[in-house]
């Protein structure tokens, strides 16, 4: 029995790799969406579907176009720098319940698969284990992550749909924004320009953005698993190694401006937009 | 210095004795809205503005009308018996975010206060205190409002708006929907019919609508206090005790069914819609 399958954000980073990894398998029917057209990329048994899930009437246009039975929702405000306190993220917890509304009203669809974060974790507790370590989320993205799960999971309970929210930890890998971490330093490294960085002591839990969409992918359908489930490699690296292996490989590590960025926000207690 | 004050869905339960409490203040510019016409009751001084919220312009579109220094949001899905349950409840919180947005983006406002509700406690703890007690909201309507909380403080937080978060408990008093317990009960007792309840061991905390409105439009003004903010007396009473008073006042306790009908939906575990 073939499934259908939807991916929405399928133009993004993780988005890109989350479609190819199901678009070869021959039990499904995959359908993608994001605001433009079809990428030039995309295999030519995907369906595209060119929707705005902001626009008022996105997601019911979108669920009545597509009637899925897996979503694997990973449409959201990503911006490097901005996505952190983007009043975007109100919209996308709005977006997101919407397409949450439509897709059970159309009674197909059984399982919605949606994209959470490390950051919605208490990082002071130094471990991050769905249902042990506390949420304590101080970014308005991470919140908005948060307070759509909350939402999602006890809707979801109600009307039978399952809810699953693969946490997302630190990424890299191609077709990577030029303003993420490994991308910026190592563009600028090739450039022949300095890259400022934090200190780098800190720990991290980095994937490679396929296999993040892959364990994604997986969980869009692994049916009757539910509830928040950590999308990392369990062995946390110092971000002084990561940068220090792109200047390696790069041939300037003289060129890491060691400690003159402060870190970035997830941990900061109280982050205020500048 | 006149401070102009908003108070949504004021056709309400809650929202008519509010604004009556703060339409007699010389110090206030009051106004106020629902979906309908401006209804017989309301004082010369305050002004209607018609908005549907959930339109999806209707918050942009209030602010502009109104741009209010403080906002009492009282706007929700609130039908007896649907609105534990009611795909409504998501709608609310995109509206109640999107209304947050156009209240930050207009620059003038200072405080935001929402409507909870006592559901957002875990009960099973005996004690619902804010900050102690742990939250464990198994509604759709509890889930939806404790999420939008969460969202609304991180934002305010960032953007320099005051939010505070009244939890309301049990309410009784004039206007109440015929529905609702005492008012079904008191209806039923004087019409001479049988009113199913509960075995009524149950305690609740109790609080006539004008005092829980008063607390509320305290709550508006109290420049300063953020968070959550319990509306309740403090001292609940057995709900059987409750509509003991009421069937002695009708002189009918003989048409009281007791243990005929289940418990509430708050304190189930896991409550799916019939």
């Amino acid at each position: 029995m073939t499934r259908r399958v939807l991916v929405t954000g399928a133009s993004g980073f993780v988005g890109r790799p989350a479609v190819l990894s199901l678009a070869g398998r021959e039990d499904l029917e995959v359908h993608a969406t994001s605001r433009g057209p079809a990428p030039a990329w995309l295999p030519a048994e995907v369906r595209w579907h060119a929707v705005d899930l902001l626009a008022p009437d996105g997601p019911r246009r979108l669920v009545e176009e597509t009637v899925p039975e897996a979503v694997l929702h990973l449409a959201w405000e990503a911006t490097p720098g901005r996505f952190w306190v983007s009043p975007l993220n109100l919209d996308w917890v709005g977006a997101t319940l919407r397409l949450a509304l439509s897709l059970a009203e159309s009674g197909e669809c059984r399982r919605l698969v949606g994209a959470g974060t490390c950051a919605e974790y208490d990082w002071t507790a130094g471990w991050c284990v769905e249902g042990v370590t506390h949420l304590a989320p101080t970014t308005l993205y991470a919140a908005s992550k948060d307070a759509t799960r909350r939402v999602l999971e006890t809707y979801g309970d109600q009307v039978g749909l399952e809810v699953a929210w693969g946490r997302v930890f630190f990424l890299y890998g191609p077709h990577e924004h030029p303003d993420r971490l490994v991308s910026s330093v190592a563009r600028r490294l090739l450039a022949g320009e300095r890259a400022p960085t934090s200190h780098g002591r800190q720990r991290r839990d980095f994937m490679h953005v396929s296999d993040v969409a892959g364990a994604l992918s997986a969980l869009l359908l692994a049916e009757g698993v539910t509830g928040a489930v950590n999308i990392a490699g369990g062995r946390p690296v110092a971000v002084a190694d990561v940068i220090g292996t792109v200047a390696d490989e790069a041939g300037r590590p003289d060129l890491v401006g060691w400690d003159e960025v402060p870190l970035s926000p997830p941990i900061r207690r109280s982050w205020r937009a500048t």
